[in-house]
């Protein structure tokens, strides 16, 4: 198949004052309620995007490819463009950024959990009987800071037993194996280098893991931890570098803003609503020609299994869409990072519906915006890295390739 | 654009009790009968697999490519998931697995036509007339077995002028050209080594032509052979390693035992209708969580240019459902591995329409499984490689891929 990648369209792409406006709705694509036999985007009351619809182009994306179920970090860089599968987060750098966690050059992030050993040893609970947060930040602090042949162990509580390590020194490689065995009744297993760079780190880690051994053993159920996805900040390609664009990132969850700083964008302050989302867009709107929104409740709702409440989000997006449409940008494309139905409860693999609206997109017949009625868009059925060159296309920021 | 491949899906695949059924009608897509519009499968009766159509998920299948037409083994290997032109295998191999040759390590199988030469040793006819297959099983017996420098070469008959040479003994490399010059009025080639390693499986095959010659020379007219498709059994990762799962084959022909054999399918005896097939289907239906079901009369009536009968074969397919639909699995796939249409008497590039239903699927609005209906399907089109991710996601086999 021919492969349209990031230097293909940095070769071909240019700056220019038109703006595009990507809305990633968190979970958008749905499953039909068995009682109705309609998704929450079918049940949704959404006459304005049903109207973007009818101007625009439908269709329906594949953020990782058939059959597989991403992960946000996946989800969101294929909708920038970039091969979810080649450019891969570690774990431990996703949560860092989850945390909006400042992760410097060489830092080696690693996903924990406080969990329960018995006096063997033997782990008896991966979650330390889930602690709360305020258990987790005390333990934390307890850890945190701890040098280690000079290298710094950083601890920060993300939720409940959930933490991030970063440990920060020279010479850091992150190739060594989790320390979680993701299984009860054996001991976390020691943090083994996977290639001869990684000797100190995984040296490193072991101590760490030994001191907080000591450390933890009168904190029970919270008396060990364990550690896994151990990963540096990665190097990608800025979407300046790759679309000569000007890019900002509206969210107001710090994972997505810490994804879009990934590929370069700059992180606009803003609140927790659609409106508040929407609002920070019109105030910025002169000095980027490219933005990124991001509406987090429709995937939270669906992993929350409730229909009613993804459904009601829907609505709220597409009440405020008139705050952005009366911008006028020039490109417009409303879709998801992946797929959340309800009757899942979880992320899911179904392709997620698309639509872009500019003045140089091909009409189809799509008149409501569904993922049964994107099946016959005219985008048809594509990979979601291909979005972002369609949305450069019609915003006429592409030059012909060839003579 | 992102390459899901067998390595990344045995990454995220897991064991579970859930349960998918492969049925593939060989050459099942067809072409409209003039007279009527209709393909063999709109012109059937097929109340059953249009059920499953309408609780399901329909679209089209490319094999290989669009335009590419394939042969069996592309064909299988794609909807098994390997990636039909990187898991290649040599047509001696085929030949070999499609009479239920048991091809050892190491093995080098030929596919052999008995010709007719005339006094100058030029070929004059590439099938020695068609002799019968009786003929032909007479003249593999006066040559196999023959033993050249440590090297058994065994015949065995296939069907009229083709048989199967296995060439058994150490350190034998299959990189030879054939000695078929597939066109008349010349000699058929000498066998020479394509790498080095290859010189004494040339020199081999060489002697044994010479030797052939000889004992052939008053068998007129199958006084002469041809040899061509050198090839070892190849090593493909199994199923299991792929997917986690436990696999079964249920086909009448053994060409396609072979073929599931490759991806280490278990192999269930069984009877030549497509009722016994699901018999063995019921019998064996909790010892495996996925089963290969062949329909092997699709394609031969297509070949023989037989619409009625392609028909026919159909709706015994679909009047046979139940007993599958009965067993309630998790995942029901209903495809072909290429189409034949009956008008072309032959093998063709046409995409297969594809069926898949599960309690997870999608709603679509395709209500009758056909050709033209799968146009609109959910599943749009789509190489026939990612079915079984597909398959494998609707099972609930597949974990998210990045955090």
């Amino acid at each position: 198949m021919s492969i349209v990648d990031l230097e293909f369209i940095k070769l071909i792409s240019f700056s220019s004052p038109s703006k595009i406006i990507l809305i990633i709705l968190d979970g958008f694509g749905g499953l039909s309620n068995p009682e109705t036999g309609k998704t929450e985007l079918e049940t949704a009351n959404t006459p304005n995007l049903d109207k973007l619809a009818t101007s625009g182009t439908c269709g329906l994306i594949d953020p990782v490819g058939p059959g597989i179920t991403p992960g946000s970090g996946p989800g969101h860089l294929a909708l920038f463009g970039y091969d979810p599968v080649r450019f891969n987060i570690g774990r431990g750098v996703l949560e860092a950024l989850g945390i909006d966690f400042d992760l410097q050059p060489g830092d080696v992030a690693a996903r924990g959990n406080f969990c329960s050993v018995d006096k063997a040893g033997l782990v008896t609970d991966r979650r330390a009987g889930r602690i709360s947060t305020e258990e987790c930040t005390k333990l934390c602090r307890l850890l945190d800071g701890a040098m280690l042949d000079n290298v710094r162990v950083l601890l920060s509580p993300v939720k409940e037993h959930r933490f991030i390590a970063v440990f920060r020194g020279e010479g850091l490689v992150p190739d060594v194996n989790d320390s979680d065995p993701q299984q009860l009744d054996i001991a976390p297993k020691p943090i083994n280098a996977l290639t001869p760079e990684a000797n100190m780190m995984a040296d490193v880690a072991n101590q760490f893991a030994n001191k907080a051994k000591t450390i933890l053993a009168e904190q029970h159920p919270a008396n060990m931890l364990l550690l896994r996805g151990f990963s540096q900040r990665p190097h990608f390609p800025t979407m300046n570098e790759v679309y000569k664009l000007k890019p900002a990132v509206i969210a107001s969850y710090p994972m997505y803003r810490g994804l879009a700083k990934l590929v370069g964008m700059e992180v606009l302050k803003t609140g927790s609503s659609i409106e508040d989302e929407l609002a920070t867009l019109k105030e910025n709107y002169t000095n980027y020609d490219f933005f990124f929104v991001h509406v987090k409740g429709t995937d939270a709702a669906g992993e929350d299994g409730d229909f009613d409440r993804k459904v009601r989000i829907i609505e709220q997006v597409d009440n405020s869409l008139p705050n952005l449409t009366s911008l006028q940008p020039d490109v417009i494309v409303v879709t998801g990072d992946h797929s959340t139905p309800a009757l899942l409860k979880s992320h899911s693999w179904h392709p997620v519906p698309v639509l872009l609206q500019s003045k140089w997109c091909r009409r189809d017949e799509v008149k409501k915006f569904s993922e049964p009625a994107c099946i016959y868009g005219g985008l048809g059925r594509f990979p979601a890295a291909q979005i972002m060159s369609l949305a450069m296309a019609n915003a006429l920021k592409l030059t012909k390739f060839g003579a």
